[in-house]
């Protein structure tokens, strides 16, 4: 094909989601590597870890105890983030015609709330070894946090005890649902137990207000969606997907930062979490199954890497709704094996962002592993 | 003051130079940390490693041997990220009307050459360790580079020599030179050896790209520098300013992202290195050295970073030598110790950078330090 040319060259690539460029250095992974190694993962943890603040039954770091929840479990992070009771704030006006100070010195007051979503009661297992009725199961705990309807014998969602505690729902309150996974230390997480994070603000994030503003114009000058577009061409080359069901696509973006980046989307457009069928949570599901065993068997260590949902805001207007298309980023920072990993430094944080093996080459080793099952399953 | 308020509140910062957004949560410290930690710095490095490729009479990872140098060195990158000759690349044409390659799938063919530049010949010396005098010889070298006159008896630089060797020079060639060092191996560093690196590309990087784009918009709506305002302003103030001296400012700027992040920039608008005087020179020197050893006095150990300048592209044109202020960034991970770094991930990467310190703080804590010596030298 006519960019075979580019598994050779040096090349920067456009990203349309985020307006930005990437510089593509595929002749570079020869190089030799005197520096960090990642510790190899001690793949020995117990099922229980007394010590771990997030296994049922045990004290947490201010003092609150974990239920003994059986699946997932939802609670507000003990060091959150961002606060929910705080006095205001807005860049003070000029003092006089000469002070710079509203124009250099800008800042707004940020409120809003942070969850930590266990994954299992298990603290030795990872999305890879959950079966897929658990993934499911978060999923739909996603969803629930998103529309404010969990569960009535939540603690903190149970209507008349959140009254109590005075917690409002997101949804009411906040601007922006950011769902995410940090997993393994590389990636600064600092606790094995399968979990996941959700930061609520009163603030649209950069990144998102970036993807919107950009599908929103590719839409008012194209009338058909960006992600949509892009899902039909890429099913059409089939050079970067990574695995295909019949309502959702994984694939290696053109535009991939980190090495084995990968970009999860359903092939419908669909906003948020809430939109999607009951097919369609199924088969995220299977997706999130058969990314994370592959990328548990690419280097046979529990693959480390930051995953999120990309959606539309909390109170996004029909506008938004019409045209945001829900996805979901991995980004893993391993290249060359379970201990060597890609730095995003220097050059990548003072110029451009900068990758050493293409993303057609990181599609082709991905799609040529095993899904179904990990390599701790194997012999 | 008035930003008193926001030591406790979560809020978020504007960026000018970049346009964009960072969100500080500066009530977060508290939290308790169980992940990764740095190793902790092996301070007993000799000042000749034979297996290293940067000593000098050592052979390279390719075979050529480093000269006997005596200060700073320069070579081209065995392991170039960017290539001087490939075809070129651009994207194709529409094939027909429904084809969408060209919108979404959009790559450059990218030329350059990148150097590595050794600081000093001892193998386990660091700026921070180095006298001015080589600091400032450090300076002259990457001033010479961005002008292509490099000493006459250098290898690379020697006009005949280049010519055997038919290497032209980057300002005839290339738009852009990034000159970075990263340091340490929490930054991706593969060799401790000092040294740093210069890439110059055919492309102008994202970075300075936008930078450019808001100085030059600035200037356009208030007929002054962005960062020659900015710099006013801070003088005023007095409470981000690590170190000050005739010509130049140390800052912890008001968008920092890293915890101990500092903008080192000149009081006047200069738009390159050739631009600086020999004071200017001498003072930023006397920056480089103030800077370096507070790090590494602030936690007593030799202090992970990336660091690099940004100035004026090579084939800049008057117009943009009159908007471009040329400035240092200083980029370090660690947090609350020698062994416990922020880490960039999840929330940062999917939604919006955050940082847990104000600026403010981080300027105080660096104010206090010592920075005419580093704790290797006491007692
Ligand atoms: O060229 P080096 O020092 O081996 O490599 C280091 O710096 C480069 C430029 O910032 C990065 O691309 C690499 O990821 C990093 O490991
Ligand atoms: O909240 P955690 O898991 O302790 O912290 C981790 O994730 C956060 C959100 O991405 C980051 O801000 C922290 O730097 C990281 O260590």
């Amino acid at each position: 094909s006519e960019e075979r040319i580019l598994d050779d060259i040096s090349h920067r690539r456009f990203n349309p989601l985020t307006g930005s460029w990437i510089l593509v250095s595929p002749h570079r992974t020869k190089r030799p590597w005197q520096g960090a190694q990642e510790e190899p993962a001690k793949s020995t943890l117990p099922a229980y870890d007394p010590s771990c603040f997030l296994c049922p039954n045990n004290p947490r770091a201010t003092g609150d105890v974990m239920p003994d929840y059986k699946s997932t479990y939802i609670f507000i992070n003990d060091y959150s983030a961002v606060k929910e009771d705080q006095p205001s704030y807005s860049t003070p006006p000029a003092e006089s015609s000469s002070d710079l100070s509203p124009l250099l010195l800008q800042a707004e007051a940020v409120k809003g709330r942070c969850y930590v979503i266990t994954f299992s009661p298990s603290h030795n297992l990872t999305l890879a070894d959950l079966p897929q009725a658990s993934l499911l199961s978060i999923i739909e705990t996603w969803t629930a946090l998103y529309t404010s309807h969990l569960p009535q014998d939540h603690k903190y969602f149970n209507t008349s005890k959140s009254a109590e505690l005075g917690i409002v729902s997101p949804k009411e309150q906040y601007t922006y649902l950011q769902l995410f996974e940090n997993k393994g230390s590389a990636m600064g997480c600092s606790n094995p137990h399968p979990h996941g994070q959700a930061w609520c603000t009163s603030s649209l994030p950069t990144e998102i207000s970036t993807e919107l503003h950009n599908m929103r114009e590719y839409k008012e000058k194209h009338g058909r969606g960006l992600l949509v577009d892009y899902v039909t061409l890429e099913l059409e080359k089939r050079e970067r997907i990574v695995i295909e069901n019949s309502t959702w696509v994984a694939l290696c973006p053109w535009w991939a930062i980190w090495p084995f980046e990968l970009l999860v989307l359903p092939k419908r457009e669909v906003a948020s979490l809430p939109g999607l069928t009951d097919e369609e949570k199924g088969d995220l599901a299977q997706m999130l199954s058969q990314c994370t065993k592959r990328y548990d068997n690419l280097f046979k260590t529990s693959f480390p890497y930051s995953m999120g949902i990309h959606q539309a805001p909390l109170d996004a207007k029909e506008e938004v709704e019409q045209c945001y298309h829900l996805h979901l980023h991995f980004y893993p920072p391993l290249l060359r094996s379970a201990t060597v990993r890609k730095f995003l430094v220097g050059y990548e944080l003072l110029a451009e962002p900068q990758r050493d093996i293409t993303p057609e080459q990181a599609a082709l080793r991905l799609r040529g592993l095993d899904g179904e099952r990990t390599y701790r399953e194997e012999g």
